[in-house]
């Protein structure tokens, strides 16, 4: 297998620094070409060759002048929102959510749709996922602006083809989701990627989570299965077969994480009724009488709530000791229940918030995935 | 803080393909300069160049001629052993190993002394390391040998910076070893790290543990402490401290899993009589007491290693679903008791395995930190 870099020429320098002035303008926009040259160590006829090409490119864009720090007017230099938007979609047990984005992170379209989810066959449900990805696709490309990617957040295990290796939550095994949507689609000039929910939450925490650029940052999603997404040294972990972060199924004295920390978990035991109707499939509802009968004191919901907490402060123990983050960011319906959960959990050192991105941070980061490849260096081609 | 690539100029494209050449001989040599060029997708030109310089570098040479596919002979290029050697040493509460390697992957020496531990003020211990760091540099240094580097491994928390922030084993904490070895031996021409023990075994695994180049990894240390280092995504996990891997460190249902399944706490359930004459400083010959016990059928030393072996699974476990490593080597002193250990642990999925590499894991392992520099595209500079 490979190890370390692999060959470089000369076009991979070119793309390496345009990167580098793209990520700058993003990060410390409006900033003039000498900015951008004093901050990257870059030489000024670089950057202004590098600046004249993504401008030509339509990333960058020249605002009016401000005076730099010698007296002199400077034109500046900001990210080209009109020219490019990014798709994420998010996929539940019961809804789906697609997203799209500027370049300079304006939201273009936020949409939410029921999604039958494990009560329908998964060939429906790749249908009702590719609708929605072709719908918003042709939305956020109007009046010109250009499709840069897709990517589908799903719960469970996605291999690195893109193919749902399984997923509880939808009632999936072996589901080539990356394959039918590019042929549901029919081949988009973009490129379509498929990733597991809760590393794309982590994409967009780290991108629009507030959360200083941290470098080292873990997302625990409490959503009907229990997944964390880890960025470790600026880098999400991908493993072996892609499959890292599967803290649920962490075997502990008593059960699994999931059995003992997860939210289908504590719904069961903070509400008698829970299942009377049947299995629980909406879960929102749900939790909201949990937190309502917890803020009325209910006994059996605050001891439920202490319970399932102690366990989930083990999960958070063990992110902490192993992966030494500077953020562990509770997502999903842990937001709503924080207040009991961190309390009984504790926190072990480590320094745990919740997200503030909301419902959809996957479709949010689907769209953060496909500008993290901008910032990698993976530019849209010049119009011919 | 700082994300994604850094600004790249020429001379990183020739350094970068300088290392795959000679990662590329390393794995496959003996091979032509024409094989490299067909492996590797450079061109031939540029390939003659490149293995021109590394040979200038006494990093490559020349050996026989041979047959190539189409019958020519060709020249055939292998690892030069003979310019360079690099340095590891180990520490720990009751002895230092020392290892030195040539380029090829030679052993050039391998020393094992007592070393006081936490029977001694940090000064003295310092004093003793930077001695035998003096000793192996000098002998691995005769014969117009340039020592490359020197990377010693230590038992607890290093920063970033080389500095011990706390070791229970040795009993010190914020100990500045890089800053206090670079001193003693006087500014040496190489390059001087510290690191974590368990970090440096996991890159020995890796280089030279026969696991068919994986680049997801894990070594789970069962010394005086618990440790692991994390290879993921062919990378060493380092997190936002350095201080990853503390496996130990995390609260579980019943304590640390330290308390739950660490050498000390089997020791002392294992042998009634262990700790009878003060605190086990020693842990070799109590271990090799546990396990002739447990050969002889010993009610008392079976149920410690299934009980401790249990909770040993819990963190075989969360390491195999949290990471989706391809393979987890047990190291230190589980390498005697893995056969009750592991079938007790269970393995959850997970490829478990023992180390091959034995005593000194971490020694070797700071050798080849010194070769993975290299790798990397870090070249001795060309001899005046």
């Amino acid at each position: 297998m490979q190890t370390g870099p692999q060959p470089a020429d000369f076009a991979d320098v070119r793309a390496t620094n345009l990167a580098v002035v793209l990520r700058h303008v993003r990060a410390h926009g409006p900033v003039s070409r000498a900015g951008i040259a004093a901050a990257t160590g870059l030489n000024k006829a670089t950057v202004s060759s590098l600046v004249a090409d993504l401008i030509e490119r339509r990333l960058l864009r020249e605002t009016g002048l401000a005076e730099n720090r010698i007296g002199r007017p400077a034109t500046m230099l900001v990210l080209d929102g009109s020219a490019y938007a990014a798709i994420g979609i998010e996929v539940t047990g019961d809804h789906l959510t697609a997203v799209a984005v500027d370049l300079a992170g304006e939201q273009l379209l936020s949409w939410r749709r029921a999604f039958p989810g494990r009560e329908a066959e998964p060939g429906r449900g790749v249908s009702a996922i590719a609708a929605l990805a072709g719908r918003a696709a042709a939305r956020a490309g109007t009046r010109g602006r250009q499709v840069l990617g897709l990517t589908v957040g799903v719960p469970g295990l996605v291999d690195e083809a893109g193919a749902v290796r399984s997923s509880a939550a939808l009632g999936w095994s072996d589901v080539d989701l990356r394959g039918d949507l590019l042929k549901a689609l029919r081949k988009p000039e973009y490129d379509v990627a498929v990733d597991n929910d809760a590393n794309l939450a982590a994409l967009a925490e780290q991108r629009y989570g507030g959360h200083d650029g941290a470098r080292n940052l873990v997302y625990l999603a409490g959503e009907t299965g229990l997944g964390a997404g880890l960025i470790v040294d600026g880098r999400l972990l991908r493993g072996g077969r892609g499959f890292t972060g599967e803290i649920g199924r962490i075997r502990l004295h008593g059960g699994t994480l999931e059995e003992l920390a997860g939210i289908e978990s504590l719904i069961q035991r903070a509400l008698p009724d829970a299942d009377a109707e049947g299995p629980v499939t909406d879960f929102a509802p749900e939790v909201e009488r949990v937190a309502a009968a917890a803020r009325a004191g209910d006994a059996r919901a605050l001891e439920a709530l202490r319970d399932v907490g102690r366990h989930l402060g083990h999960g958070l123990s063990l992110l902490n000791h192993l992966l030494d983050p500077e953020v562990i960011v509770l997502g999903g319906y842990f937001v709503p229940l924080a207040e009991w959960l961190i309390p009984a959990a504790g926190t072990d050192g480590a320094t745990v918030t919740t997200s503030a991105i909301g419902p959809g941070a996957a479709a949010v980061g689907g769209a953060a995935r496909v500008l993290d490849a901008l910032d990698a260096g993976v530019l849209p081609a010049l119009a011919g």
